[in-house]
């Protein structure tokens, strides 16, 4: 809202054709509302087949945008709804794009591979020279796209001042695409930014996993033992959160540094073999692969209960799970499942199917959190669009400059009451920063 | 469950007819199944024409019970349920009583008294001698009990061996009858057991005023001002769950010892005033009336959140606020409504219409807090009926013996992996105290 | 202060002498000359052998009273000081006895029963009858005190009118003597009131743990495994002082309901034999004995810290420590040792030795604690020098009237800037509690 | 002491000169220790005047190595010191500086520029050229220099390998003379280490404000009104404690994104005009100049506690304090001052004149801390000197290599009891790590 207010009067995506990627949410909603509201046009999909809201991606496309996504897209439907998103006609694509996981940004660069190939062999791309089903159906829609216009994704390209890329899969992307030498258009990582990371991994979770827990369960969380897969910034946040619920807390970690950071706030660390018999609830925060298997969830108390809150659905070993000879899904309620072991009868609570809980039992993170979020993403716009002709951002990616991130903390600040201390000229001098910041160097970790 | 393992196979309540009024929700159902599981045969009825879930309802009345409840009574059939769950037939009333509120109990009073009457001056009661609606759906049931059989409720007072009363509410109507000498069988006070109203309260509300907020709004709390209403039991563990999300907490006190009690924590006491135009957040749990009127709300920021979490629903001035010209209720959601003022067009965000918050908004308390106040309402039936014929219990109101209070804990240490001490017969008599408990005087504060 | 000014000019205490038995610490100085400041004469020992601040003793003793009292008493000075602190010469002994444990009292209580016996029988009490070395002492200074004056306690009892006791042990006293009916004289209990036991016990203890850990051993509490021994006021404190400074704490507890308590806060409650050998520091606070034995403390880790906050000095096993054969006791600082086993090298850091830590190693509660209590000790003996004539006390224990207790509270929440809410009449009458208290009911537990 | 077991046997520094200017402390004195049991030759002298240990300074000089330093030296004498630390007779200076703050690095850069101007011009450093009291001093010194031997600081700049800095101020200036092309030798900023930063800063001041404000002024800390400026790592850690204490905190802050970070922790931001006049005690946290002004000082509360924590003594205006038209300075005792204004009569409490509080009124931070810093320093001076004749290092400034810092912890964690999970390969190769570590990029926050 302080963005429209401070950006709107001048209008400033004039012009501007903007192409979103990003889970279909209210808030996503709000953040279409304000592009359109700074002067953009948007046409926008999901980046995920179950994240959408249908009545919120129902009043986008009756106010705001040109909208392609509902709940529960086949993978067909969900790439095809990208390629929609991106084709705004004859005139060729958008300039601007919002990324959530990089789905829209792969899509050109494959279709530029493609249209590089034919160009020169005549050869069309294969679906069949892959065994990834999701990727098959890219090399498809890309075919289909040559034989009408074998020069479409070239004209996206060139058009295309760059993409703001929302979440760390995505980030990770674009960097091994800058180390192959194949970006083909400037990026900004929104994830890196302060106002993005804390508040998306440390304080939205801190927020989420007791809602998402509370809604699946109603389980008292005092007097419980947790147990927490990882102390990184999601894990920080369920930590904190379910200490000061009153849970006794058990962290499992890696690395010594963030083992050391969970001993001085009074956790227990410890591998998960120790505790897997005697804790109450159990919550991954890795982003790794294989923290919770089938053969631990056996040793498990009865209703026991086990959640993932990291981006990937492959922290909790559901296919093991699943597979396991006799075992029994009694679904409670949608999105909380007690699975039934046959030796035992004893049995585990098991939420979202393993996927994200904060998303599948509650709501996601609250708003305030997704407003930083995306004021970031607003102000990463905005920053591409100004700079589109002064050279300034290559084909690179770039995380937002700190004077900006700081910018996203400041438009937050008063909505809480805050009012900040202002350097005098004499003091910014001394500690050699501008009076008006920014005030870190980049390597500070706040 | 402990209890049913621990009592079950002695049958203590063989022969015993239980009749309950009391929220009938699933944690109930689960009360019930213990009774019988115990030996007892019960009958039940809800205290309250919103409270009951239909399924628990269904379920119990299939399996074990005569039920006579559901959701959204009228005050007549809310009556009619209570006196059918008091009738078993010609052989009189139950045995026991387990009472929440005291409904069940008032109208036994009542019926004795009208039965005196008739049987002195051949009087009927006169259901238009009172403005009160409710009571006169009373004095008509108790008239048309007369026309049928005139000693109908001597007779249930005669067989009654005692009452268990869940609640402040029923305790404050039980200590009137005790000094009025108008009581006509034993009570025992559950409500005042540290197991039930540490848990009811302090723990209770600390888990269930944020279940409530997120549930109702998706607020996040962390960086808001709370203002809770009241530094009691319910006001510490809102204080608390507040502080503890990140809310910035301000308690408003009338009694000068909590709230020193809230400045060792922290937390700054001021009146309601002084802040209303600050807060982003109002929780009332003070259990007297006025806490919040409208020319209160009116001051509040735009979107600030009004919500209550005490017994009554007078905390806040609902009345006031309906009845203000030309303001705007916009129905959120189901239990969360935008109450917008005509003069600024802002508006507040009013949660489960000034009722208690917890039950409107999320699922109230969760088990384990129920299970321990339902603990002490089967150990308390077991102490009355064991006692039957000893005379222990006058026509009095009892608290639990402090032993059966540490029972209960007792019965639910297990669960939470917690292991005692035991003292030894040496260290026991230096303290002055059973090896076996119970280890604390009367007076003592926890 | 505020005590001063308001009772000063009128010089309650006229022509009382006053007999004080209390850590003769800074902050008692403040109590012993507002004690004069209001009127009273006043003689002053130590209820501690160590905990005398010798700086404060001395101004005192030059300005305002007779004291007894210095740090690093014997036992047998130790109760010199107590016999001459009761002593007033020829006249008898003290008006009113403000006591801290109860020794004062114990003294009067036993030279009575002595010269009962002497009277009837002849017979002197007799030092080798008890194998307590301490009780030993007791008996001969009561013995030396017949060969002087045979009625000399007699007198003492005549001319008292009551004690204020300050803290548990010697309540717990008082109510046995009331209950054999022994209790020679009335008694007001201040312990029992909520601003002096949640200040002194919770509050006080919160923060001197910590001080007194810190200063006598500078160790970095976080990421330490902290047991606390018992979970009572001082218990709660010293738990939440672990917790906040980064401990991981688990507790031991007798009483299932203070361990369920425990539970809700994150905290572990298991015996201490399970712990014993992997916490780092050891804290009781049980006011029970023999609570860490000799056999525990070979145990533990090299360099564990074990120390009391209790008020006895048996619950730690100091007897067993000092006596174990071939141990070495290594003083690092005065009140800090290290006690070094024969067997294995290693050795474990004793603090005062096995005395109130926060006296022997920091400075004890801090002044607004000591105020909260002490403006308790000197309401409670405003009252009974009042009341001396009237007869309303009689040889029972009283505690403070709730009006008094919630005015200590007042009297300190302006220091504080907290404003308090003012009920109104309407209000009030609704809770049936007059507008300017008492609030709330005798049994309310806070 | 892990340092010592690892790489004594092998003496890498054999044959090093080291030179220290760092807190002169008992854990500086494991540190002087340490490095002479690898092999080194050590001459040292204090930071700060007011930081040494005494005894900790004797210990040392009678059995590891040279030392100047004293509690409580001139800034003449301090600067004395640091010069003969540096200076190792004929053959020049130090192979390896160990500095806090950077006053031996500035020294010899000033030395050198001075050395340079002379051989140029002619022209004697002028100490009048100046008004900062200390520069004064410095080119005095260095001026004396420079009569005896015109080449000193060459022949030290010669030899030198290089410095490790302890510090933020410090690393400040390194970077700045980097930027300026002015470096002379290769620095590691130890500062940065996340074992070093977050330990000294967040970690080590979360102990050492409550441990600094308990030992100076005895005060309760719970329930009064804490200021603390500035919310970095240090302000984190004082604000964490105040909090915890039962404080209620309010934060100053410039940068936005650190003063979003206080209010999701529920913390009030608000410049110090806003609320000097309503807190007890104020801490000084910044790295700034003129925080708190004799003006602000002025509009505080009567015994209101002023006291800095963050590295230099010019957070607080002492000089406008002390030149005060009839301000009194009343030292109640060392390191704890009252100032009393004289048109008010009441005062204020400065804790160690306004230089670090937990040094002058504590004992600094506790072991564990100082053991993660200089562990962080060992492993520098080891790096520093095994490449002293590779090239590895220009004259640039580096922070430790992530496996080093992550060892730091490592070497720290087996004293905690906490236990690490161990990667599979297979998890090890998803996230792209090695098995054994570095776990993180260098930007991640922790």
């Amino acid at each position: 809202m302080s963005c429209r207010t401070e950006f709107g009067p001048s209008q400033p995506f004039k012009g501007a054709r903007i192409t979103g990627s990003l889970h279909m949410t209210i808030q996503t909603g709000v953040l279409i509302e304000t592009l359109t509201a700074l002067g953009a046009e948007v046409r926008w999909c999901s980046c995920n087949i179950f994240s959408t809201q249908d009545h919120a991606a129902a009043a986008i496309a009756r106010d705001s945008a040109a909208v392609f996504a509902w709940k529960g897209e086949t993978l067909q439907e969900y790439w095809w709804c990208t390629e929609r998103a991106l084709d705004w006609g004859p005139g060729g694509g958008p300039d601007l794009i919002v990324d959530d996981g990089g789905d829209a940004t792969l899509l050109i660069h494959e279709g530029v591979k493609a249209e590089e190939e034919f160009a020169k062999t005549g050869k069309l791309p294969d679906p069949t020279s892959t065994d990834n089903a999701e990727f098959q159906i890219v090399l498809s829609i890309i075919k289909e796209g040559l034989a009408v216009d074998p020069k479409k994704y070239h004209k996206m390209k060139e058009r295309l001042v760059g993409v703001s890329e929302e979440t760390t899969t995505g980030v990770k992307r674009l960097y091994q695409m800058q180390a192959n030498g194949t970006l083909l258009f400037p990026a900004i990582n929104v994830n890196d930014s302060v106002t993005k990371s804390k508040f998306d991994n440390l304080y939205g979770c801190r927020h989420s996993l007791p809602d998402g827990l509370m809604r699946a369960t109603d389980v008292m969380i005092a007097g419980k033992v947790a147990v927490v897969c990882g102390y990184g910034d999601v894990g920080k946040g369920c930590a904190a959160a379910m200490k000061q619920a009153g849970a006794r807390v058990i962290v499992t970690e890696i690395d010594p540094i963030c083992a050391l950071q969970a001993t001085m706030e009074g956790l227990q660390v410890l591998p998960l073999e120790d505790v897997v018999s005697e804790a109450d609830i159990f919550v991954t925060t890795t982003g790794n692969k294989d923290i919770i298997m089938v053969s631990d969830m056996k040793k498990m108390k009865n209703n026991a209960i086990v959640c993932n809150i990291g981006h990937f659905d492959n922290e909790i070993d559901m296919l093991g799970l699943e597979t396991y000879p006799g075992v029994k899904r009694i679904t409670i309620k949608p999105q909380t499942d007690r699975w039934v072991f046959p030796e035992t009868k004893t049995g585990i609570i098991v939420l979202a199917e393993g996927r994200l809980m904060n998303l599948g039992c509650a709501t996601g993170h609250p708003s305030f959190v997704m407003s930083c979020s995306f004021t970031n993403q607003v102000i990463a716009q905005l920053e591409l669009w100004k700079e589109r002709t002064t050279g300034k951002y290559k084909k690179e990616v770039y995380v937002l400059p700190k004077h900006l991130d700081e910018k996203v903390a400041a438009l937050h600040l008063g909505k809480l009451g805050a009012k900040l201390t202002v350097l005098t000229k004499d003091q910014a001098d001394y500690i050699s920063v501008p009076v008006e910041g920014p005030y870190k160097p980049a390597h500070y970790r706040y």
